[in-house]
């Protein structure tokens, strides 16, 4: 199925972009001024096929997970928090119940491999097994389950189109997370675990000495190969991150445009374009995480992240703020009006 | 009057901040891990002198005014758009009117200087003088006149608060003011002209040699005292600076967060604080300015932008967009649940 899937990614639709650029172009401001917001505009038509897409239903999908490699003492919080935190989203406590709520938007919360028997309403249990391996010892999950937890991924994406769901984030719950990705990042863009491995969520000078340690036994112990995107992600990631590549994978086949979040979604988005690298096309930014490896993912991918608050939550928290950009963005172009409006010549290349 | 109002600008409350502070370290998250949002739900929380303060009624004051160095050939669009771009605020077509729209804002649109007789229902007239005159030939205005549109812009804020106001955008509409932005904020940073003139909304390279050159002229020939904030004001700037200058020192005066725009209102605001440095706790950033000057002046006001989009749209735009943020914020500052609440003991360092 995955294979299928991947095969049917289509380019984006050219008329369409075309045509908003040129909408773009006759509203009342200089050439080009909204800056990135141009490009998401006339990216999402390219996507959705139609000038003026309606972007009125999102959610952020949010993959929960366990991962082996916390016994190795790589975060300061016990496993359990992956838990807690992923029922918490169920009583609206968490910052990212408050940020959709916000944005208009729903979140669609996924079990893919926690370490419980969590029964909460509304939670899609879609669990692989009961967390990973540890990465430090051998390969977290088996090239079978890779593939399933990417397929799953996929299926979430076709269930949310048919429920008319127009616009995705993406988000996790998983505490270990950022060791599986800073894992994962490295040896798909060739840098080294010094370079990609971050405090998280705030740990120590100890605790990220360890974690870097970590993150190089596990790359040593595992032997993937960077060619072979199944092979790094099973070997190093998470159910979470297979989950997610996934999501961006479903995204493209099904013509959805997608956010990346932090630092663990830019490394699905990674894994998903190097899969089939007609998926970028339908990916999009939001803010940039604190971690340092997230910056040079986004980079390999051609993403600059629209904003810079040092937020490092989680959860989808950045794609349910890049919302409200993106819904302004369209108010904009939707509404706003055009030199004719105003009765004025178009002053092409102005300056205030 | 203006004397008065600067001596009576006060400090940020301790106890409500630290209050905020606490608030925050509770909540269901990692300590600090909403960034820049944190620092800025405190500040306002001192700002106020309330820890739930509300910031349920906003305005982006947009100052209007024309600019004589226009007629130095320094845009490529006649003066006469200034009018055009002010009328078409009041007919709803501006980008500033769909983001205001969007963030559930107002806008608050003052004739500081328009050379024309502009009277549309709603524009509050303030007329300081139908626009500067050119400042490669002389002086923008008198030390008085400058005087005068600072007051102008503090009596606009002091209107604002009566009317319920408790945040604040900023912005403008004025053909030529990014000249006269590069000339201020080339003297208040003491950066050579080359480094804080762009291209606005969209020069050509000879243009931009010639508003380098107009910079340069101007700065020359009115020898402004960089140590003296009215003299650069008065000789290099113009009536929109100027009130808006008025608007952050009222902002303070009056205990209302503001938020810069872009490059002009970034140097509306260092005026204000170089009058008083106690000015600086009450301003807050929105999005990066695609002006080379704009990151200058920003880190001579020690702020960091929240949104990099590129946009050089100039009316306020990026404050309407920074509402959103701001006000996500405050609903996960005020929504969210706390650790207790999520029966979790706090992982104060924890890393996921």
């Amino acid at each position: 199925m995955l294979y299928d899937i991947l095969r049917s990614i289509g380019q984006l639709y050219d008329e369409p972009m075309a045509e908003a650029k040129k909408r773009l172009d006759s509203l009342l401001k200089p050439t080009g001024s909204l800056g990135v917001l141009e490009e998401i505009i006339c990216r999402i038509a390219g996507i959705r096929g139609e000038v003026y897409p309606s972007i009125d239903k999102k959610t952020v999908i949010i993959m929960c997970s366990d991962n082996g490699v916390v016994e190795e003492g790589v975060t300061s919080c016990p496993k359990e928090v992956t838990t807690c935190l992923t029922s918490s989203l169920f009583r609206g406590l968490a910052t990212v119940n408050a940020f959709t709520r916000h944005a208009g938007a729903d979140i669609t919360v996924v079990d893919i491999g926690l370490d419980s028997d969590l029964d909460c309403e509304g939670l899609i249990c879609r669990k692989i097994r009961k967390g990973t391996c540890n990465i430090a010892k051998g390969p977290a999950m088996t090239r079978d389950e890779a593939i399933r937890a990417i397929e799953t991924g996929i299926g979430i994406v076709k269930d949310l189109k048919n429920k008319g769901y127009n616009m995705l984030g993406t988000g996790e719950v998983g505490i270990g997370n950022t060791t599986t990705s800073s894992a994962v990042s490295s040896v798909l863009t060739g840098s080294p675990a010094e370079e990609m491995v971050g405090r998280g969520a705030g740990l120590s000078d100890e605790g990220l000495m360890k974690k870097i340690e970590t993150v190089k036994k596990a790359i040593e112990i595992n032997k993937p190969n960077p060619d072979d995107p199944i092979d790094v992600l099973s070997k190093l990631g998470g159910f979470d991150i297979a989950g997610l590549t996934g999501c961006f994978i479903g995204a493209a086949a099904y013509r959805i445009p997608i956010l990346i979040d932090g630092f663990i979604s830019s490394c699905a988005a990674l894994l998903a374009v190097r899969m089939e690298p007609k998926v970028r096309a339908y990916v999009f930014s939001s803010h940039g995480s604190a971690e340092p490896g997230s910056r040079r993912v986004m980079k390999e991918l051609g993403l600059e992240p629209m904003l810079s608050l040092g937020m490092r939550v989680g959860e989808g928290t950045g794609t349910a703020l890049a919302f409200n950009l993106i819904d302004a963005a369209f108010e904009a172009y939707t509404k706003m009006g055009t030199y004719a409006d105003a009765s004025i010549e178009k002053y092409m290349t102005s300056s205030n």
